[in-house]
């Protein structure tokens, strides 16, 4: 790494900077980024999901979050990166100190929002310094062996998985961009591109993305930045003529085009290059949000009847992965092999493209690391008397599944036991609301985690997440979270029921099930009503519930939600047939 | 009303202007104004509590949110104003609309935020008009019998009521100054000044404040603007010589001292004449939150003390008054001669001042009016099953109360008790919550909801809201809303627990008392907990419980609170003790 940080100040030195930020993300601020991008990575050694360093001439340093702080002094040189807390240590601190006046510290403008910029822009002024947009990365400079962007195949999503001819998502779009009296979209998130078009590739891990770009105008025609190499003749008449196909590194001469339009691209994602160029074109620009967004989290009926399916087939999968578990004795299987059996449970099925993200499997004191991701070296055998935790998903043609199950290895303590059925009671409370139209995810965040609190416990994570219909297993723009959001819950929208609770050192629990929010059945109601559909099928561990806890309400939730997953599952679990009856028995 | 807008639309043509806005606030922005600032009233004969009206040359429109749509049809003469609705037909696009171009709109710029200004001052420039500050009102100019401001005597707030020195609380804002690098604090809103300094006052109705203004200074000296009239020599002695004293009318004269300093202003409330002139005076001004907010809202150990006093004593009129109201047969009281004889058993003790607001005393379809004033015209008997919703409260010395009760008069339908008993779930959730450190009265507001958005109902209220300590019954800044709020809930904070059921034709719910954030004492907790105690104390009708629909957690909580209330009242309600049993009795 050492190498690497000298080779760049000898760039930036050539390119007349004295300093230079490194983000994480790439141009299309997904989860998930190509290797050709992973230029934190490359330059720290640094491999979290989100992270910064800033390089300058004499110091360096890298922000990472509460996830991180174990994993970044594990893997990055702090004699060379001093390494910082993102938000109780914010750069723009740092920046104000180490920056000396005058001081140019560049930027890729690919790589960052106009607003980010902005706040750096603040604190480099602060410090008499001045913020530098540079024309060629430093890093892609000096990084030889750098990967090529993936080039993987585009292939449509078929109908009978999308549920709306991409035409008429157009014409859709086309239609609202001109009822707000604009005249083009640029759509910087591949997930906006893949969902508009009804195209899916796989040009970054766990997430089925074809990376590009894209411009949809009002008149429903669409150019896409997207490589030739990718589109296979199948692909291109899937697209059809309105979709004008153009090579992703004339984006911004395709920019230009839009002199004098009104033109609305995403706030929060879209990055400085393209915001400013459209500036420079003469296009009038709206920052709002990516119109896509919505429609997309609203699923059709077909998505929904997919995702159910994919959510039967995936219980199955769980349900002889927890059977297989529970015929070893404690102490026999470890982190590793358990997650690697889950995982072939899961590739049986012909609709599966790939996990959904990397499975957290932990068992014991791992089960309480929230992002814990099983290496060679923390592995651990899943011992009598502990609690393992096992977060996973598929990406399945008809749907994205999320599940987490805690189950107990040997005999659990009272203390395992009442979390776990407060945990339980909460996942209850959320999956049994019924709220009135308007509704947000923060409105109800508190549901989930009331059973802790009174008892003066919590868990650190939100308690839901938005998914995708065979896309991004995290997907906005709704959540269910403590932090406030003012987007209302809409039938068809999937989001993660998951409350947890972690005892560092010890154990971790979480129950996650996917919900889908449908409209209530209210017959003396007055007001429009929704609730949540249950879309995972898989038994909740009864070792681990003390049933004194439960009222009535919630017993008798957890048996319809048993006896429902023992009728879908009985007919694919084969030899574990007698072992989901037990599991599911009533209580 | 034709008489008075015609004397404007002249005075307006004096002063060279082409309308006038007149908002029902004065220069406080309290809930009340004193008869000398209700101008929107003798303009419009509007007396609702909040409203606004613009006079143009050729057009006039008054802006009134849903609680006055009919009250404004009644006492507005709609052939000269146009009545609207402030959210639904904002100002801004009817003055876009009515405003023509080069026009000159007047303002008073000691009734407007530099907020409130920009926003009018983006719509009138859209139509090609401007904004005008006036230096004089020309209501007032116009309003020949106008009431003298009000000059009602100043009194010191005893420290056995109030807990803390002044001087102490001035030396604890001082150094909070200081500590953020700012000199001074200009407070514009009385209850700030009155909690500061431990005084109450008169001027207004219902809430025991002293207008006037003050400069604070980070050496823990104030300069206070209040008419020396209103200052005995006992009220000198106690602000003692750190508080220096100056007519209302320098307040400006007295702004120019704070040249090249560092003064904080309450973004939402201080009145664009002062940040004008502070800006015009070279003062470096900083927009914030005023600063005696938060102390203020964090009652002390005897103001806690005092309303706990208070609120028993209360409870014992209220009671007494519930079985007078019980000892008469359906039909034979009405909401007048009731709202009379509750204020008679308040004010037999010794230290109520005053109401601490206008009671809300609505039968039957009254009762479903939130903000409902019986009058004259309204007033209706409590008739035979009927319900009977009472909302009122007193400003004793030692606290300030609020509560509401509602009643059956004769036997309740089976709805009625329904809707009671899933108001009383929900009243009792928040009054049970446990929540961590940091939670806001936003997080817990669906606890009170849920029990009615499980039947597909819902209110359209507020939950919550802060109370102060003989002061303002309406106080920040924590709230329990579905609107976010980042406030978090701290111990010694007062807020209203009255979650409400409305069949609008029908009849209205709602179930308040006042409870107070104090720390949880929970024994195996790991985070820092808070919880609420209940202070108002007074039985809640148990004909109208199902009893059915309670749990057991429920029916614990409401036998407990009816003991607590038995117990604490027995001493004090006289002939109405055996009222008082059978009302408490468990169930």
């Amino acid at each position: 790494m050492k190498d690497r940080v000298a080779a760049l100040r000898a760039e930036l030195e050539r390119q007349g900077v004295d300093g230079f930020i490194v983000p994480r993300n790439d141009e299309h601020f997904g989860e998930w980024v190509p290797a050709s991008a992973e230029r934190l990575a490359w330059l720290t050694g640094f491999t979290g999901s989100a992270g910064m360093a800033i390089v300058l001439t004499d110091r360096a340093s890298i922000y990472i979050d509460g996830r991180y702080t174990l994993q970044v002094v594990d893997q990055v040189d702090t004699g060379i990166f001093e390494t910082r807390h993102v938000t109780e240590e914010p750069a723009t601190a740092w920046l104000k100190e180490a920056l000396g006046k005058g001081a140019k510290l560049g930027f890729d403008p690919w790589l960052h929002t106009e607003a980010g910029i902005r706040r750096m822009e603040t604190a480099a002024k602060a410090a008499g310094a001045e913020l530098a947009p540079l024309a060629k990365n430093p890093v892609d400079a000096i990084w030889i062996d750098r990967p090529a962007p993936p080039t993987e195949p585009v292939v449509p999503h078929d109908l009978r998985f999308a549920g709306k001819p991409h035409g008429e998502k157009l014409a859709d779009l086309g239609e609202s961009l001109g009822a707000h009296g604009l005249d083009a979209t640029v759509l910087t998130l591949p997930e906006s591109i893949a969902w508009l078009l009804n195209i899916r590739g796989s040009d970054v891990p766990r997430t089925p993305l074809p990376l590009g770009f894209a411009i949809v105008h009002a008149d429903a025609t669409v150019d896409l930045y997207m490589a030739a190499t990718k589109l296979s003749d199948e692909t291109r008449v899937h697209l059809g003529d309105d979709v004008r196909i153009h090579e992703p590194d004339t984006l911004l001469a395709g920019l230009d085009g839009l002199k004098d339009r009104k033109v609305l691209v995403d706030q929060t994602t879209a990055v400085a290059a393209v915001t400013t160029r459209l500036r420079e074109a003469g296009a009038e620009l709206f920052m709002g949000d990516d119109p896509t967004a919505l429609p997309k989290a609203r699923k059709n009926e077909v998505e929904v009847a997919g995702t159910r399916s994919a959510h039967v087939r995936d219980g199955a999968a769980v349900s002889k992965f927890l059977a297989w578990i529970d015929a070893h004795d404690p102490g026999s299987l470890d982190e590793m092999t358990a997650s690697d059996r889950l995982e072939q449970f899961r590739r049986e099925d012909n609709l599966l493209r790939d996990l959904s993200f990397d499975t957290i499997s932990g068992a014991g004191p791992n089960g309480a690391i929230v992002h814990y991701r099983v290496t060679g070296e923390t592995n651990r055998p899943l011992g009598p008397g502990e609690l393992f935790l096992v977060d996973s998903g598929g990406q399945y043609l008809d749907g994205t599944t999320d599940i987490t199950r805690t189950v107990a290895i040997g005999e659990p303590t009272p203390e395992m036991r009442d979390r776990f059925t407060r945990v339980l009671k909460g996942h209850i409370a959320l999956a049994t609301a019924r709220f009135p139209k308007g509704t947000t995810g923060s409105q109800l965040d508190t549901l989930a985690r009331l059973p802790l609190w009174q008892a003066g416990l919590d868990f650190d994570h939100g308690t839901g997440h938005g998914v995708g219909s065979y896309l991004s297993v995290h997907e906005g723009p709704q959540r269910i979270s403590k932090i406030p959001n003012s987007v209302a819950l809409e039938p068809g929208m999937i989001v993660s029921n998951e409350p947890g609770y972690y005892k560092t050192g010890e154990y971790g629990i979480r129950i996650e099930n996917l919900v889908c929010v449908r409209e209530a059945e209210a017959a003396d109601g007055e007001r429009p009503t929704l609730e949540f559909e249950t879309l995972t099928q898989a038994p909740i561990d009864l070792r681990l519930v003390d049933l004194d806890l439960l009222n009535g309400d919630e017993k008798a939730w957890l048996n319809a939600y048993h006896e429902g997953v023992r009728e879908k599952l009985r007919p694919l679990v084969g030899d574990a047939a007698g072992w989901l009856e037990a599991a599911t028995r009533p209580v």
